[in-house]
């Protein structure tokens, strides 16, 4: 048996939790200690804020820009950013919310009648000495977890959404200081990381404990309702990114077509209509959509690693420890993350804009050496020195060593991931600068060389994943796969801070052009959204690395529980399960696309409309209607969000009901080797065509000075492939992670019906 | 028995091709009467050719053009291009020619030592009550036919090429008369579908004739060295298609981005220094390496019916006539093209541009109709009424009916895929023109909107190729698939014909424009040229379609020599596998988009340079220095593509070598199914942006109208997407074809060697 006893895991999980949101907590204060108001600011000169350096001397002030109009101005923005940005979501949750609802009843439906909807107890599956719960009383709780992860979802996309409106006008006022401390926006991201991180183990963990007062020793049913805690949360995370993303990129696609390339204004420039919607978008779309990915990827790893664990010999022993390895692991990255944190900010001072990106970087190196040492301990402590896992159909005799493998390959091939990504989307390097380059010779040459610098980004990412894999596939199976996953997501908490440091910097320098504040302050944000740029597309590659080890891990589960021994492609019902697999990723990326491009049309017309009908809007005189800007992005975005949400939906339903199992296995495996390279081509040729970009606009080097200044042709082109890049990168890429996970875990929680039910079609002829 | 006679079918197959090559000399003496020199020209006004309307009224002389100087120009210009032409093939053979000796010892080499160079007889494999031939004759005869297939392939290319070039500066000429019945520049067309499908046919089955002296009763041995041949004819394949694409999307992309960006002088012009290269390109690229791709597609499918029907009951009960359906089907194919080509040309007249899309879809249906009934005819004689099929390690029993019907399949699934692709490449359908409607608001919608149409476009040809692979697969397991992707290829010479189209009637524009014919010309041939690029993304959704088929074929052929029985997804091995076999694509992808945009970048350099630098060559007063450009597209393409060629070769090798049978099956099953998607995205894409370029061009509807003329924001806009379109549609989608097919068909070849020998670092770790 293990070394940590039940009651000592009772305890350590949700302590673990806590002390992420405690620190969280401490964090929001300092956060808030950056006042919005003109009043709150004025300090006396001995006040403690000044001794802290919280009111260091402003650039400004040596340029006399008027204090008080800059501060109310920044504090209206942001009140209008918030104020959008909760009024999408609330609209989406509306509809999101009676979708919730029509699917929860479905999965009792069908997972009610797959014994007839029998209140009997029944042998179980994989112990048929025991009697387990009925089938109507786990379709009942699977509905509940659903419905559970569901909302934690929208809770941390809610959450991140609020910290993160919070906080970017604060980041914008910190950028004013002339010393360099407070570049980071640091604090706010660390909000966001950890009370994501603790907010989905906390409400995991309640769950659990709370559905075994029903089950008690039938951990088979237990966590086979627990899957539908993935299902809810990956079916949220569908929505947001998917509303979020075309939400954002209409805005920011029609508010840069119009400004940048017809008007010829600044980018944020708060004459543009549309300029409100995008700084909307930025929150909705890259923060709240990209909070519920990765805690959807968190929720589904954690839950395909339990219900595999629930019918291997921890399951079948009832050895409550190891049963909850995965979420040790979750918790001891919580830890790590707050140390490392602790590092970065205290021990590593920046003191310039360069020293972000090897900030960053180090940050993730320090976690991810730091995690190995945590995932040796827990492993040691938690897990017997050889048990057996469920390999479909066997039990395989595993030792504990090789399961700290592999969460340990996966934990590194993410920072090999996130290093690959660093490599060919930031301006550093010489693939961006390539591309910069090839813009000389005008638009199509930047979008030939970004397309291929995309796919040939794909190639390492794909072997660290194939390594990783092969390593914990063979050790230990499906289990295996999933606590890879997890050791992926481990220091999710640092990653998730990383992602969203892109978009916050980016509204920071929004915020601070349209408050009118100095061009040396929006030089600074420039710089930090650069940084961002490549942070994102760092962050993404995890997100994407993270969804195609919990999908496979799911795909596992699901052929477990649907009692399929061999998925062979030599079958044609495999076979053609796969080709279409293969396809559906082009299918989403279509739809989305179109809709960005059709949103981004009409949003387009809008903005040219008020150029032309409002007089003295170009000159600054009048004020733009940004309201029906935001009505525009909002209306596009809960309409197309339907046809893409319900092909990944509708998919696994339509093919498990009437061609069975089998190609549903195929649609899986086919989805899920095809999405990934979309994915992350898809997001690093719009991340480098961004930075490609900023690199002509920066003008750091030579090379860069001469495809210069921002409004030569060279920097056109640039604009031009940043604007294709835009839907890629945070539209129909980063959503394609969920297609494949959701379906999987959809596969998952069907599965016992469709064993049951399905293959109507090849049932009939 | 089947009803036809081994004798009869000895005399069927090679008649159906000189019938064919017959053919192809009766029009090719018909493309021959049109004179390019003026003395020729310079008929009696009762002479018999102006009788049959081989002179009637021209265009120009209504606009008093000089006659003689126009001929003797376009004479020159066909030159020019024709010697461009032969030389590159000459400079990229002596490569190749290199390449194929050093492979076909590596062949020889590695299928000797599988039996470790023993010239003793063996069992065979699939019978062992008898014996085989020797592993190392088989050995030389593998390497024999490999030789043969790629000669072969080379002679496809370089044939169609010297056709192609014949025939563009005569459609040019034709295109001239005021009677519109020579608009379609057909004979030329129909000269090279016939001859390129009956040469293949012809040396196919005489090879396997000569072979047979040897092996005699030894089936096994004879097919399996006969795969070899479509080895051989897809090495070939590939190096025409990157190294051909290359070229051509360099100079057009070159001669683009100066001509009709910078300098804004029309396409074609003259003046322009890569005009001449361009022109080049399009038959080094479009014809010889598609020729050589589409010949290599069908002797691969041939191979493969072979092989797998030699360890059928046809191979184990030496039914000839059975065991030569495969080339029944084709030569019954060549003829019923042949009956369409009379319909098309003699009952259809074609009396306006507009009704050439309409001809060439009739065409199209009428070949496909025809040939379901022949396919029912030869099916019904050459096969018995029911016979067995290996699958898999053992024997199936399968009806003629149902061959019947994987053939006709496959046929019918052809045609769906080329409907699909008119509808999203032709200008006359809502997708092409949502495309250039997007280019109001600048380029990037339009690459938005383009990119979302090809990945659109996958989906109808993805379920049209899925549907096929289950209905032969589930009849007869890889025969079966084998059979419908020669149903698929049955009509290749009217395939053939319609994918010539597009090069033809762009360098007859070229041609017009080059020698100063009038400007009503130039619409004519640019009408042709848009009506071509639909036909050319036809002719590409064929290939690729086709190359589906053959690659699981090849692939099934392969797992059935490696003796595997499942691929299981759920093996570790096999699932790494998938994933970076769904990789390679991109990789490809990546190479070869990288190489037509550094080429082009220096052809930009080289045009601008000449523009620069000689006095008088804007205004007209200079000759450009068209060798300088044409030694650049040359040293670019054979350059750039060694690395993709090696990246296509090497990887089954070192996959099979070192990572075994079971991995490779994973990375062939990977590359399929992904690289179909991209292939039909890309080709559809960057057909489509061509057209929505001409559609603003031509000005045909009120809509096209209020975005033109030439020289608008909104055809700027469009012109940047064509541009970007070039290496999609022309390099790296069409070779993905190959990508897929290729390693396929080399896997199956080293089988025996990877399956004794393979599998190096799993052994020892």
């Amino acid at each position: 048996m293990a070394l940590l006893s039940a009651l000592a895991t009772e305890i350590f999980i949700p302590a673990g939790a806590v002390v992420g949101i405690v620190f969280s907590l401490v964090q929001w204060f300092l956060v808030s200690r950056v006042k919005l108001t003109p009043e709150q600011r004025a300090l006396p000169d001995d006040s403690d804020d000044r001794k802290n350096g919280f009111s260091d001397g402003l650039i400004e002030e040596e340029e006399s820009i008027n204090e008080h109009i800059v501060l109310s101005r920044c504090g209206e923005i942001q009140r209008a950013i918030s104020e959008g940005a909760t009024s999408f979501l609330f609209t989406e949750y509306q509809y999101v919310g009676v979708f919730m609802i029509a699917f929860a009843m479905l999965i009792f439906l069908f997972l009610g009648s797959v014994e007839g909807f029998s209140t009997k107890s029944q042998p179980c599956t994989y112990d048929p000495s025991r009697m387990c719960k009925p089938a109507l009383y786990t379709a009942i709780f699977s509905t509940v977890s659903f419905l559970l992860g569901g909302f934690t979802s929208i809770l941390s996309g809610y959450l991140g959404m609020k910290i993160a409106t919070y906080a970017n006008a604060r980041t914008t006022l910190e950028a004013r200081k002339a010393l360099g401390k407070h570049l980071l926006p640091h604090s706010g991201l660390v909000v966001m990381g950890f009370l994501l991180a603790s907010n989905g183990l906390l409400v995991l963990f309640v769950t659990i404990n709370l559905f075994k007062l029903y089950y008690g020793d039938d951990w088979e049913g237990l966590f086979e309702a627990i899957t539908g805690y993935g299902l809810g949360g990956s079916s949220m995370a569908l929505f947001g990114r998917v509303g979020g993303g075309i939400y954002t990129k209409a805005a920011d696609v029609g508010a840069d077509l119009v400004g940048k390339v017809e008007r010829n204004i600044p980018e944020d420039d708060p004459r543009n209509p549309a300029v409100i919607a995008d700084n909307v978008g930025d929150n909705v779309g890259d923060i709240a959509g990209m909070g519920s990915d990765l805690f959807g990827s968190y929720a589904e790893s954690s839950c395909a690693a339990l219900v595999v664990a629930s019918i291997s010999s921890f399951g079948i022993n009832h050895d409550f420890t190891a049963m909850c390895y995965p979420l040790l692991i979750s918790s001891v990255g919580i830890l790590v993350c707050l140390l490392t944190t602790l590092f970065a900010t205290d021990f590593f001072e920046i003191k310039s804009v360069k020293e972000i990106e090897p900030a960053l970087k180090r940050q993730l190196i320090i976690s991810t050496a730091l995690m190995t040492v945590g995932i040796a301990i827990v492993t040691w402590i938690a897990l017997p020195s050889s048990f057996t896992i469920f390999n479909f159909g066997e039990q395989k005799v595993v030792k504990n060593w090789q399961i700290f493998l592999c969460v340990s390959v996966g934990l590194w091939a993410g920072l090999i991931i996130g290093f690959v990504t660093e490599y060919f989307t930031s301006n550093a390097y010489s693939p961006v600068q390539d591309v910069a380059d090839s813009c000389r010779t005008g638009a199509a040459t930047n979008v030939i060389f970004g397309l291929a610098l995309g796919y040939k980004s794909v190639i390492i990412p794909i072997f660290a994943i194939a390594i990783s894999i092969y390593v914990s596939f063979s050790f230990a199976a499906m289990y295996g796969i999933a606590v890879a996953a997890l050791g992926m997501l481990s220091t999710i908490a640092t990653g998730l801070a990383i992602d969203a440091y892109g978009p916050i910097s980016d509204n920071a320098g929004g915020i601070a052009e349209m408050a009118g504040m100095s061009h040396r302050i929006r030089e600074r944000t420039d710089a930090l959204d650069a940084a961002g740029n490549t942070t994102a597309a760092i962050g993404k590659g995890f997100a994407i690395g993270s969804a195609a080890l919990v999908s496979l891990a799911l795909f596992g589960a699901f052929v477990s529980r649907a009692a399929i021994s061999t998925v062979d492609v030599l079958s044609p019902r495999v076979f053609i399960g796969l080709m279409v697999g293969a396809m559906l990723p082009y299918w989403f990326s279509a739809m989305t696309m179109k809709s960005v491009g059709s949103a981004a049309l009409k949003m387009v017309e809008e903005v040219r409309r008020q150029f032309n009908t409002i007089p003295g809007l170009l000159e600054g005189h009048a004020k733009p209607d940004y309201a029906t800007c935001v009505k525009i992005s909002t209306d596009a975005s809960i309409r197309e969000m339907i046809p893409p949400g319900a092909l990944v939906i509708l998919t696994p339903l339509i093919v498990g009901t009437f061609f069975g199992v089998e190609t549903l296995s195929g649609v899986l495996a086919g989805a899920l080797v095809s999405g990934v390279q979309i994915a992350i081509s898809a997001s690093n040729t719009g991340g480098a065509w961004d930075n490609a970009k900023k690199y002509i606009e920066a003008g750091a080097s030579e090379h860069a000075r001469a495809l210069g200044p921002k409004g030569s042709e060279p920097h056109k082109a640039a604009v031009i492939g940043d604007t294709i890049g835009d839907p890629l990168k945070d539209t129909s890429g980063p959503s394609l992670n969920i297609l494949i996970k959701l379906m999987a875990v959809e596969s998952l929680v069907f599965a016992p019906f469709f064993a049951t039910h399905g293959g109507l079609l090849f049932k009939i002829f």
